[in-house]
């Protein structure tokens, strides 16, 4: 039996998505193999590997001049890619001026990378009330090669309002745990990347997109495989070492899904409806409360805490509210162990039941522990 | 209907893998969950992480002494974390000395990223005739980091019979096209490394199995992802960022597989057979013959061209060879595109019948083309 999953990633994916993947499995589009088995350089994978770059252009608008590619290593590993190509100088520690925004600890983590290569200032942080707002964001400073900011924070669940005005310096946005799940304008971005494993598929593949006029510039004593243009050659995208074939092929399902669902402005207005539920729920419960405040709070991370005073009765409730729920089928609700209280991961392939059966289950909960 | 798939990589897997994982993608292992969606700081992940280690450090005898890392980036980003975790300096190109052995076209890629970064040396070479051997390897220089070879080159099918003897000088080896095939003592070297997709699962996952020792090394301004020690923290092992998750389950499977057919030694036994198999054919072929050196050839990776002495004409019959291979059901048996002609790559999961059924093809083919 299938239990609602509201992991913060890897996360719940669409059934229909697993159905095909697993009638496939033996043989995908009469050619004989599974995906896993099919040479990169193969026809049959090229149709496949082309297809997903195709249909995430078309959902996201993504403009001509930007390309897209399919790495590995994560967001982490582009914590450091950022740097080492919009601002690494002829060594470490002596690159361009770049300006961050610390909205939580991958904000941080980025910063902390790429202070190796770049002149780092970290321009404003919500550190000060744990993270539950986005700070006012100051403008670029002069010879700023980039500034960069957090999209949505999967730990602490705030996303940004509205993006800084940055002019002539190339935003760059991590958007890991909210691509796909609102209208975004690419074109207010110079990069945006993506761990695959929340909104797009499984861990393992990382989306970046770049436009054209970033690449190219990395010194020549950063790592052949983190320069981006080692992965733009004509012809070649993606394709400089075997890609991480079954991540792309599975991306690319789920892409077919969106599309059918209306693409991303139905799914927008699922998530919508989804997010509103939930927090009207926390709003009105006497047990329950969200962390974040009302003009920040993100469509995918829902994190909330029991109202109660004595910390470690507060500790002890948490704790069985997220081991009762767990043995009630709804499972992987703990909050990260930096954070600790609950969070409720609602991506896109969280289904609307899910939220509603959660929220029954809380009102339950509520009502046996008041 | 399935096909014979000659592939070098991505490449054949086993059937039973692929049935289970197929039957497991909606729920796996009562879990309500595929793997692809699970937590990987689950207990049900960590029981599949820590399964696949363990399966592999008892079927390669791994001792204790060394860490066991599943990464991501494929063999060409080993190429630069060697250098940059064993041999880099203050800053890029004024590390230690390190020897290279050039047998083809991937220990070239690892010798020339890694000049970035070590004082390399390539010691020997077989590119004198087109690497079909493999070159004597001279003792290390004094005061060596490391000392590099490519056990197995797949684009050019050699391996090696003897490895060289580095004494107390850390022997280091790309072992992804021949993980598995075979006994191999693991403690004569100081490191290895693997890309998942020929022996072990889809890519996406690279095995790195280290000394303690060579752990800790790198200095600060070596990218985090890119430190061995990032990776190697006790209780988090390969968990730093999210893990390649499914290809690790996939990884296990294989494993379980190599294991019920009696581990090494009977994978091995059953490779040297098939290998015989096809080398005979070749040896007694008028038509076809290898291209590699006896004493060298590999087990797994086996180019062969026709004996037409007229270019242009052993250009089209190679090109229809493929061709008409692929549509009797032989996939894949186009050689690099690097070196052309064809080959043949049999690695673990292909059976004997697969062998047997192309050399009644190419039989067939030789009769109608003489």
């Amino acid at each position: 039996m299938r239990v609602y999953n509201f992991s913060a990633g890897p996360s719940v994916l669409p059934v229909p998505v697993l159905e095909r993947s697993a009638a496939e499995m033996l043989d995908t589009n009469g050619t004989g193999q599974s995906v896993m088995e099919m040479s990169h350089r193969s026809k049959e994978f090229k149709t496949i590997i082309d297809g997903a770059e195709t249909k995430l252009r078309e959902l996201m608008k993504i403009p001509a001049n930007y390309k897209v590619l399919f790495l590995q290593g994560g967001a982490s590993l582009q914590f450091a890619m950022v740097p080492l190509n919009l601002a690494a100088g002829d060594a470490p520690g002596v690159g361009k001026k770049a300006s961050y925004i610390d909205t939580g600890i991958w904000a941080d983590r980025a910063a902390v990378q790429a202070a190796e290569y770049a002149q780092v200032e970290v321009r404003a942080s919500s550190k000060d009330r744990a993270y539950s707002y986005i700070p006012t964001a100051p403008a670029p400073n002069p010879g700023d090669a980039y500034y960069h900011i957090v999209v949505n924070n999967t730990i602490v669940g705030t996303k940004w309002a509205q993006f800084p005005e940055t002019g002539d310096v190339p935003l760059v946005g991590d958007i890991s745990s909210c691509i796909l799940s609102e209208a975004l304008d690419v074109s207010k971005f110079g990069l945006l990347y993506a761990g695959a494993q929340k909104n797009l598929g499984p861990s393992g593949v990382t989306v970046v997109i770049v436009r054209d006029d970033l690449v190219g510039h990395a010194p020549s004593w950063v790592p052949i495989m983190l320069r981006y243009d080692t992965h733009t050659v004509e012809g070649s995208v993606s394709m400089y070492n075997t890609p991480p074939c079954y991540g792309i092929y599975i991306m690319g399902l789920v892409l077919d899904w969106v599309k059918g669902l209306g693409g991303v402005p139905a799914v927008e207005k699922m998530n919508k409806e989804k997010a509103a539920l939930f927090y009207d729920y926390l709003d009105n419960s006497k047990l329950f409360r969200g962390t974040v405040e009302k003009p920040f709070r993100s469509l995918m991370n829902i994190p909330f805490v029991v109202t109660v005073e004595d910390k470690e009765k507060k500790n002890e409730m948490e704790t069985r509210f997220v081991k009762e729920a767990h043995t009630a089928g709804f499972v992987n609700l703990g909050g990260h162990k930096l954070v600790g209280g609950m969070r409720a991961s609602i991506y896109n392939a969280m289904e609307i039941e899910g939220i509603k059966a959660l929220i029954q289950f809380m009102e339950k909960f509520e009502a046996q522990n008041s």
